[in-house]
């Protein structure tokens, strides 16, 4: 997806928000607003949305110093969600097409994100909008089609939390999966220790991606990732900086994610709130 | 009041939204953009919100030319209200209050805002909530005392359409009403032109304040406008902007105003969706 000049207002204050996170001081978070205006003047325009505000995170890092500002806060979604666990496998293993129920249950997860506001929605209410909201963009059916012929899947992850939720879709597929998580923190997206807390090292093949950028960045993956990437006959991908940064990443590719910023929305042609299984496509 | 680090991504977002606003092509909207990141730094950081967002607006200028962009919008929203107006004086007449009918009205008057987004809400909805709403701020014993002591007011406008509700509180008022308007257009704020369509002229002595900034700015007000200001007994100022440069003024101005903006409700101390009536401070 390209970045569109709306999401330049939303850079500024991503920076703000994660200088606020950090508790730097009055003084460094006017600083990083600052940088971040002179940053977002000569950064290339033909970037993705995720590029850009990785870049505007490392600016902010370069403040805050190489730690984990958002550990915490992770070790909260992951608990609250694995609170949910033995619930969310009941209504998995009570429904009549339990596919569906779990990939609607990774995709109601994706709506913990901390990237933009500081408490996520209440998550019972989120799963019970998802389970029974129409799919705005349904490839559904191309999925499943394609995961029968698959011998195995590259699944990557996005926030801490939503593992949880995405376990819960792992566990009821029937072939290897690789879950790729961050290679360094990056506001609260999963790390590997992060998914080892949600329990995805008993279902699937943990890796890291070498990258602490949003998204999937290929060009700043590590080669093991972007061989892992190459090879995968599918892959399926959370979240917004993922759908960001591999909209166009050919038809192997799965995006299952909450349209939950407007300039997405539109991206995709969905309103706000809408939840999307979307098969990429491969750039004209 | 100062502005705060909230504004700058509020800024860049203005920018954009005048630019569209005013139908320049994605090229001009891109150097827009760019041209307010880089305004942005540089910009002294105690100017109030107000300064710098008329800043901002004469750079979307540079590129649109000196037209009123949204002369049509303030036509339509002159029109809309004044078609209100015979019901809206039938409110006061019938209230057991009528200055506090009036002052309500004014208030609800302000929801017409086109700075930040396209449309307003409901007029009539919106009359009705302000109605039956408590003051968040109760400064109207206040200004009733002033009004009271006073043989004139400066009324200090807002925008176009929110003006015919303004008139509805002049035509209550019993003593000499002087109606500031803006210099020359910036968005949807009032001239004399929306002024007279509104019918101002009938009830109040016009005068411009020679500015074409966003809210009251004295050191760009005209020395005429200066005047006034200076030997005004009791002045009120309507909106957010005149509250963002006037909230420090001292205890001769009232500022009328629905909350719109999160960071202006912090200011005030009151939730956005806020009445308020509210007696600005000396600096200390």
């Amino acid at each position: 997806m390209k970045t569109y000049l709306d999401c330049y207002p939303c850079f500024v204050h991503q920076a703000l928000h994660a200088a606020r996170g950090a508790h730097l001081d009055e003084e460094q978070q006017i600083a990083v607003v600052r940088n971040t205006l002179a940053l977002l003047q000569t950064v290339p325009a033909d970037l993705t949305p995720p590029e850009i505000g990785s870049r505007v995170h490392m600016l902010v890092r370069q403040f805050v110093g190489e730690v984990d500002c958002y550990r915490q806060e992770k070790q909260r979604s992951t608990q609250e969600a694995l609170e949910m666990y033995p619930a969310l496998k009941q209504l998995v293993a009570q429904s009549q097409d339990p596919f569906d129920t779990a990939v609607r249950l990774s995709i109601a997860g994706n709506i913990i994100d901390l990237a933009m506001k500081d408490e996520h929605d209440d998550l019972w209410a989120t799963v019970d909008r998802v389970l029974s909201q129409p799919y705005a963009v349904d490839d559904l059916p191309a999925l499943r089609k394609g995961l029968a012929a698959a011998d195995w899947v590259l699944f990557l992850a996005d926030n801490a939390g939503e593992t949880v939720f995405d376990r819960v879709l792992v566990e009821n597929l029937p072939l290897r999966v690789v879950y790729a998580v961050k290679g360094t923190p990056i506001v609260n997206d999963a790390t590997l220790e992060d998914a080892i807390d949600a329990g995805l090292d008993g279902c699937a093949q943990l890796i890291s991606n070498g990258s602490g950028a949003i998204g999937t960045v290929l060009n700043l993956a590590s080669p093991e990732f972007r061989d892992f990437f190459e090879r995968a006959p599918l892959i399926i991908s959370k979240g917004q900086g993922n759908y960001e940064t591999l909209s166009e990443a050919g038809e192997r590719v799965f995006c299952l994610l909450q349209a939950k910023c407007p300039v997405i929305g539109r991206d995709i042609g969905v309103p706000v709130g809408s939840i999307v299984v979307r098969r990429s496509t491969t750039p004209a």
